[in-house]
C-alpha cells in the first residue's frame, strides 16, 4: 500500500462523533460512562447529530415526534415488508433492514419534504407570514400541484398525532423553547388550504413532525434520518409478531393472483418439445 | 379472488400492535395522543414489544443499555457500510439499512447469545449459582471453546460500558425493580473466568447488556432487535457525517488491492484476439 | 495508521478474483476483453465462482437451472417485496435488494438444503445408494420430520421445471458431461417416499435445483448464491412492471387489518387528558 | 375484508410476467419446460423484460454487457460492502442484497444517466448528429459541468471493455442487428471531448454499456437494473471468497481511525461522577 493510499484511507475514516481508545469511549467529547443512566436515549441521539446535549425541554419536543412516529400498521409498506421478511426465514436485523429500506421518497419522506417547504416558505420574499404561504400555494396549484405533502389524510379526518404535536409545539413555544414560526406556518398552509378546497384540509402527522424539526433547528435531511430511527422500533414490534405467531412464508399476498398477459402467440422455440 | 384466500390473507395481516381507524390509533390499547409528550421513546419501545408500559425505573435501565450500544466506531462494520453506502448516492434510509442488514450473528447477535447462556445457566440442573457457572463454562472449554461471548475485548482492557451497567443494575437491584441474578451472574463467570486463565477477563458490553435484558424479562431475540434499534442512531450519524463531509465514493478501500491469482495459464478461448 | 494495521488491511482485501490495473482488467486470469463477446454470462459466473471456465455443456446445464429459477410468480415473497418497495420512491436496486434480502432459509434456501442431504446421503455407510436413501428417510420421519424439502409443491401436482432439469441430467450423463448419481438419488427419494406415503411426491424445483448444482460440483453455499443471481432477473420484471404501472404505495395489503388486542384496560397515564 | 379492499388488492397485484397454476407455469406466455435448456439466462431476463424473445444477435450483445459489468474489484464500495457483509454472520443472499444497496445512482447509476444523455442528444433539435453532440457538450460545461459520466477514467487510461463493447456494436451494425446511431454518438462525444480538453477522454465501460442498451431499445431506467443483475454475480464472487478466506469481522477498516472532535469542554452532566 503506498504512503498515498495509506492517507487517503485514515483521512475517508476521521470522524467527530465517536472516539474509541482503551478503556475510553467518547461520543461527541463525553465520556460514555457519564452518558450512561444519566442521559435519555433521544438526547444521546441528539448529541451525535448535533455535537451537543439538548436542553431537556427540547429533548422532550423530539422524543414526543418520535413516539408518534413509531407505528402506522401493517398498511404502511415498511411493517408489511418486515413482517413479511422474517417468515423467509432470515435475522430479526435483516428484516428491520428490509422495512427501513422501503422508507424511500414517497414512504418515509414526506417529513423531509415538508421541511424543505417549510424553510422555502420562511427564506421567500415578503415580510408577512400569511402572504408568504398564500403566494406558495398559488405557485404550488398553478404548477399543477395537487396534493400537498403534509396535509391531508387517506384514513384520517384528523390526525391525532397532528394535533398533539402543535399542542406540544404551542406549549414549548410558551416556554421559551422553541419559536413557533413553524407551528404557525403550518396552521397558515392549513387555513389557506382548506380556504381553497372548500372543505377541511388538516396537518397530518409528517406536517406536524416537519414543524418540530424545524423548530428544534435540525437540518432538512434529520427529518427521514430521525424518522427511520422512531418507525425501526414499529418494525421490530410487527417482525416479532409475525415470527411469535409462526406465520408462514406463503399467505400475505393473495394466491390467485390475476394474469393479464395478452401478447401474441409465442414464437415457437427450436428446441422446444 | 376466492373466499378461502380473503380469510386467509385477513387472518395473516391481524395484528395484536397497532389499531388504526379514522381519527384514532391506538398502541396496545393506548391512544397514541395519550402517549406523545408522555411517555419516552423507551418506554414506547418496551410497550409495543411486551404489550404493557414499564415502570419508569425498568424503563430507565433498558434506556442506559441503548445509549451504551449506540455506536461503536467506524471499525465497526455496520457502521463503516453506512458510512460508505451513502457516498454511492442512495438514500439515508437505505445507508442505515445497509449498515443494520450487517448486524448478523458475528456483528449484532452477541447480546443475544449471551443471554440464551444465562437462560441456559440457569435452567441448568442445581441449586447453587456458582456451581452451575463452574459446570457450564468447564463444559464449553472441553468442548473446544475459546472466546465466551460477552467477556473480554480486542481493545478494551475494562470496558467502562460494562462496568457502568453492572452499576445500574445494582442500584436498580437495591430499589426492588430488579433481582440482579443475572449480574451476579455475569461476574461469577468473570471470576470464573479469571481464574482458569489467570488474567483478568471482564465481562464486556455485550455481557452486560444481556444481563440488563434478562433481568429485565425479555425474551433472548429481543437482544438483538434492540441492540438494532439503539446502533441505528449510530448508523445515521455517520452517515450524515460521511454526506456532510462530501466524501467520495472511492477511498474507503485501498486502491491498490493486492491481486493473488496464481493459477493456471487461461485457456484459449476461441474468439480471442 | 501503524505499519501492522496497513499490513492488516492489505491482506484483508487481497483478491483472487479480479485484477484491475491500467488498462487491464483480469477476471481469474482471462483478459476480459477476451472474454467480453466470447463466453456468456454464465460461463463468466462460473469462472468467477469456481476459478476456471466451465465445459460449454456444463454451462448448458447450469444455464438451464437458472432459466428454471427466475421467476415464481408476486406470491413468492421475494417478488412481492420488490413490487412493493420500488412504490416507496426507493431506486430499482433497493427494490430488487429489498427482495433478495428475503431469500433467507425458509424462501431461498431450500436448494442448498436439498444439496446438503445430498451429500450427506451420498457420505452415509453403505455401498447401495437405494439403501442408502431409505435409512436416511426412515430416519427423517423418525426424527420427526414432516416434508422433506425439494419434494412435493403446494401448487403444482407435478412441477413442470423438475421434470425438464431431470430430463436435462440424463442429456448430460449420456453425453458423458456428469455421472448422473445425483440425478438417480433424487428419483430414488421421490419413489421411496411415494411409497411410504401411498401417494405421489415428485421431485420439485428445489430437489432438481440441488441434483443439478451436485452434478456439476459447486459447493452447497453456492446452491443459494446461484439462485439469488437468477431471481434476480424476476424481482427486477416485477419491479418495473410496478413502476412502469404506476402502483401506488398504499393498495398491496388489506387496509381493514383485524385488530387482535384484548390486553386490560390501559394503565392511566398521568398526563394524559 | 371489504369486497372494494378484496378488488383492489386482486387489482394491484396482477401481473403480465408469469403465470403460476397447478403443473402449469408460464413466462410472458412460453411454457418454462420450453425456455428450460432451449434459451440462454440473458434470453429469458430479455423476455421478462421486453414481452417477447430477442434475436440471438441482439442477445449476444447484451451478454456481452453484462460479461462486462460483472466485477470491477474490491475498491468497488459495491463489492468491498458484499465482502465485509458476509463476515458478520449473515446470509450469503444478505451479502449480495448489502452490495446491490449501494448501487445507487452515483455507483450503479452512471450507465442510465449517460443513456438518458443520449436519448436527449438525439431528441434535441437539429439534423446532424455531431452539431447536436457539440451544441449539447457546450451547454453542459457552460453549465459548470466538469466530468461527462461515461468518458474517461480513473484509473484506465483506456478502458479495455469500452473499446471491446463498441467493437461488438460495429460488428452488429455491419450485421443489420442495430443501427449503430448510439455507437456513432458516443464517439462523436469523445472525439468532442478530446478537441475540448486537449487531452484523450476515451469513452468508459458506462458510456459504451449505456450505447449498447440504447441500441438493443432498452429504457434507460434497465440501464440500472441489468447493470444490477450482472454485479450480483461480481458480489456473490467476492462474499464467497471473503467467507472461504475465513475472514475477520474486523480488519477491512483501520482501527486507529483519527478523531476529530475539537467542540468545547463537555458540559457537566448533572449525575456524572
Amino acid at each position: 500500500m503506498s504512503n498515498e493510499t495509506r492517507e487517503h484511507i485514515r483521512d475517508w475514516w476521521r470522524t467527530d462523533i465517536v472516539n474509541v481508545e482503551d478503556g475510553n469511549i467518547r461520543y461527541r467529547g463525553y465520556a460514555i460512562e457519564d452518558l450512561i443512566g444519566n442521559v435519555s436515549l433521544v438526547e444521546t441521539i441528539w448529541l451525535l447529530l448535533r455535537g451537543e446535549l439538548p436542553d431537556p425541554k427540547q429533548a422532550r419536543l423530539l422524543e414526543a415526534t418520535m413516539v408518534a412516529s413509531v407505528n402506522a400498521g401493517p398498511m404502511s409498506p415498511s411493517c408489511a415488508i418486515a413482517a413479511m421478511a422474517i417468515t423467509c426465514g432470515v435475522g430479526l436485523n435483516n428484516a428491520i433492514a428490509s422495512g427501513i429500506n422501503a422508507l424511500g421518497d414517497t414512504h418515509g419522506g414526506a417529513g423531509q419534504q415538508v421541511m424543505e417547504r417549510l424553510l422555502l416558505i420562511r427564506d421567500s420574499d415578503g415580510t408577512d407570514m400569511h402572504a408568504k404561504v398564500a403566494t406558495h400555494l398559488e405557485q404550488f396549484f398553478e404548477e399543477g400541484g395537487r396534493f400537498l405533502p403534509g396535509f391531508g389524510h387517506r384514513f384520517h379526518s384528523v390526525d391525532p398525532r397532528a394535533q398533539r404535536l402543535l399542542e406540544l409545539i404551542d406549549e414549548a413555544t410558551a416556554d421559551g423553547v422553541v419559536q413557533g414560526e413553524y407551528a404557525k406556518m403550518v396552521r397558515a398552509m392549513e387555513a389557506e388550504l382548506t380556504r381553497r378546497k372548500g372543505r377541511n384540509i388538516p396537518v397530518n402527522v409528517d406536517g406536524a413532525f416537519a414543524a418540530v424539526l424545524a423548530e428544534l433547528g435540525f437540518a432538512a435531511p434529520l427529518a427521514r434520518g430521525i424518522f427511520v430511527l422512531a418507525r425501526a422500533a414499529g418494525l421490530l414490534a410487527h417482525a416479532v409478531e409475525s415470527q411469535t405467531e409462526g406465520r408462514r412464508i406463503k399467505g400475505p399476498v393473495p394466491d390467485d393472483i390475476m394474469y393479464t398477459y395478452s401478447g401474441h402467440a409465442p414464437r415457437a422455440l427450436p428446441g422446444a418439445q
